[in-house]
């Protein structure tokens, strides 16, 4: 080390080089708290959590490391090593840019009004909400402008910075602008279209075994790499572990096949990114998936461009026939129509893909007017009320456990996080437009189950490429030009009217 | 912290606090990597757990610990605190008697040695084995003299220390002496007895579902703790997590239940000695499970005082016909009749209770002899051949992978651990004879399926007192007196020639 062009780089990448093992033993205690550890055991692992989460809280907010990154900046370095620093610095910054009494403050607040919600929401409870959450919205314009007095951004965006680096409220206020122009529109459009088709709901019960075995068949079919991750249950469906050893949950209802397989396309994308990111970089941020938005980009990928096309639907009817039996219900054509349906409805993660978006949009527009101030805590349930009556015509009043406290991200403390999702969508429309573009027969493929055309799009443009550029250079090297909604339009009018 | 009476202690507790927290983390992790962990995760799982090991050795060697622990020998401090002070000073110790070149020199033989066996084992290849096994002897050699000059004791009696403090070669010779004395007799008079007996062996196969099934039984049955622990699979059976959270793995073949549920009744003995550890004190060294031996007598407490008793099969043949089917081999009679079959065989592990102990004085008295230089690593497989014929009239000449290969401990360097496996079958029958002197009645009450008599003698005299006493008053303190062999050797002739 003491011959290199570059100690203080070289100090800081060893330094995130020991976070990223700690990591691994963090991420797999949490997976199996999630996933398998038994009820009485949750003490003694919040202790050992909370024991990892300090030490490698002292490594990312040691003195030294300012000093190493002042040096470093100056250091001889090559680009690769120079998009890293900037990961590091970004890593380093997140962890810097906040007093520890407000951090502790917040983790109090948030996980008061976490574990209270919990039961207030099937009791419908805004009042008892209200009273924890009104600290929760304080700390967070507090953190907020603290981070927007250190990063230059508006309140907002330094929020959002955290999940989509680069993105600003204006950039996300003309995207959302120009899917509400047309949008709500399409949506009475392709619900008058459905009124006049017939379809055949398939019947259960479908057996939990048969739905694992389809899920595993599902998942192989989707390159799921079996030697370097699991799948397993959990109360809720998500993607954990490591890029080195990805583990994947899904939930199984014998009553619907539909919420455990959608659960595990959807997760699947997730994990064949985080088992795809550059294996010779892994222990450095340039080696992080890019984002948030780009993330969710993967998962929708795999759930909305390739598990609901025509041809996909068409490879996964003849496996529900075999591990469920016959029926009418799984001819391709009507299961088609039937995965496509569009009924606006309360629940956001329960929400179509036309739907969807919007349920996205009312809560960027609250949130964005909380952290600035221009609304309160106590406007919530209105303003709520009013947007699902004008974007979904959907009533909500005095509905609150349906309604306004039916997500946990903002009780939680996540403000800024929801547009990730709706940005994810329309990422994954323009790979898909950029996939399609290279190859014409990409459909045809599919039909005979030959993934590869999107596999390899996705490997070379997308996982292995990880944090190396910002992203918007991410997209523009992809797809030719910056994030734009017009191939979102186009995928959803031709999978909904064409 | 600046008005105790006691600072130095305080510190020294507040850092084994936090290596309790790290180790539970480390704890599980392990755990995983043996029950689920895919197979192209091994080398980030390694180096997460190679960081942690470092992480937690720097925390044990650093040299402020040796100030603490002289300042807090003369702090006023009670005699519990006084208990913990001693095991942490024994932990302490163990981790800085060895100078770190030692420590990596031996890791990396040991590592190589047992990699390198596991191909060797099945190709029957000693001389490929002998080559990597002499550096292990020769830095076990190093390790046992350097423990000897900081401890005072014999090489072999420092390395048997780290498992059961306390013990001597001299005390072992002397146990192991007098079951000389009368087991290789009582052994030939049980064959001779049971050669006049018929016994109908179950017939298989048995279902892995039917074999989960009954293992979930007994392991309630036996009351293990669901609630703060599970039951997975894995190639070995093993108890590993935490004491709050306590993974018991076992391994399933069609064609043999045996093997899998005496492998969960051996297991869950030792899963409700750490599930019972005294909750209120977990995070100290003094809450720690007392030795290798006495782990080993609560786990062969389970399998062979309880599960191989007659009261006990009576419940068993039940369950067996319940999950398997009837057969007439699971009357309770033939059952336990087969179950307690002696057959003097090639393998340790699948000896039956009668032929174990031979089995573990072969290992005990060359282990020793090689440790204190009194015989080379080449001499053994000629010691080996004639201690088998000597004891169990064996013949094991030219068959390594059945004689002294089969077991991996020498070539991981663990001297002075075989003992613990008899020294725990005399204990746990010192055990059983205190119960059923406080119990006259404990056959019949097992029969009808109430283990509580025992189970409460064990939690109150074993789980609850952890470390708390040196070995020797923790055994006199529950049984009146030290370990004597003749209650073992009562068990032995009342369950085969009674």
């Amino acid at each position: 080390m003491l011959h290199t062009t570059h100690p203080a780089y070289t100090e800081l990448a060893a330094t995130w080089q020991r976070l990223h093992n700690f990591g691994h033993l963090q991420a797999m205690a949490s997976w199996d708290r999630a996933a398998l550890m038994p009820a009485h055991s949750n003490e003694a692992r919040a202790n050992a959590m909370a024991e990892m989460n300090a030490l490698m809280h002292r490594m990312r907010t040691d003195p030294l490391l300012k000093m190493q990154l002042e040096t470093a900046a100056g250091e001889s370095l090559d680009d690769f090593q120079r998009a890293n620093l900037r990961e590091i610095r970004r890593d380093w910054r997140a962890s810097n840019a906040l007093p520890a009494s407000l951090v502790q403050a917040q983790s109090l607040a948030t996980a008061r009004c976490e574990h209270a919600w919990r039961s207030q929401r099937p009791a419908n409870d805004w009042k008892g909400f209200l009273e924890n959450f009104r600290d929760v919205l304080k700390y967070a314009r507090e953190q907020a402008h603290l981070l927007a007095d250190d990063s230059g951004l508006a309140p907002y965006d330094a929020l959002m910075d955290a999940y989509e680096p680069g993105m600003t409220g204006a950039k996300v206020d003309s995207l959302f602008g120009d899917l509400l122009t047309w949008l709500p529109a399409l949506v009475r459009k392709v619900r008058e279209k459905q009124a006049r088709e017939t379809v055949l709901a398939p019947q259960g019960p479908f057996s939990k075994a048969g739905q694992q075995a389809v899920g595993l068949e599902v998942m192989r079919l989707l390159g799921f790499d079996f030697n370097a991750g699991r799948i397993d249950e959990s109360a809720h469906p998500f993607c954990g572990g490591v890029p080195e050893d990805t583990r994947l949950t899904t939930r199984y209802r014998e009553g619907d096949f539909v919420g455990s397989l959608w659960g595990v396309i959807h997760e699947t994308g997730h994990g064949r990114y985080e088992q795809n990111l550059p294996r010779e970089w892994l222990g450095q941020p340039v080696a992080w998936a890019r984002s948030a938005g780009i993330h969710e980009s993967q998962s929708l990928s795999f759930e909305m461009q390739i598990g609901l096309s025509r041809p996909f639907v068409g490879l996964l009817a003849p496996i529900l026939a075999q591990h469920f039996g016959e029926q009418p219900a799984f001819d391709a054509d009507n299961l088609y129509r039937w995965l496509t349906r569009v009924q606006p409805s309360f629940i956001r993660v329960e929400a179509d893909e036309l739907t969807y978006p919007l349920h996205v949009i009312l809560r960027y527009r609250i949130e964005r007017d909380l952290i600035e101030g221009r609304v309160e805590a106590d406007d919530i349930p209105t303003l709520w009320d009013t947007a699902m009556a004008e974007l979904l015509d959907v009533d909500t009043r005095g509905n609150f456990q349906n309604g306004c406290m039916q997500d946990v991200h903002w009780g939680e403390g996540l403000f800024g996080y929801f547009p990730s999702y709706t940005l994810g969508a329309m990422y994954a429309a323009q790979w898909f437009a950029a996939i399609r573009k290279a190859n014409p027969d990409l459909d045809a493929r599919i039909a005979i189950g030959d993934l590869n055309p999107a596999f390899d799009w996705l490997r070379e443009n997308i996982w292995l490429q990880a944090s190396r550029w910002s992203t918007d250079e991410l997209v523009t090297r992809a797809t030719g030009g910056p994030l734009d909604a017009a191939h979102y339009r186009k995928h959803l009018e031709s999978r909904y009217l064409g």
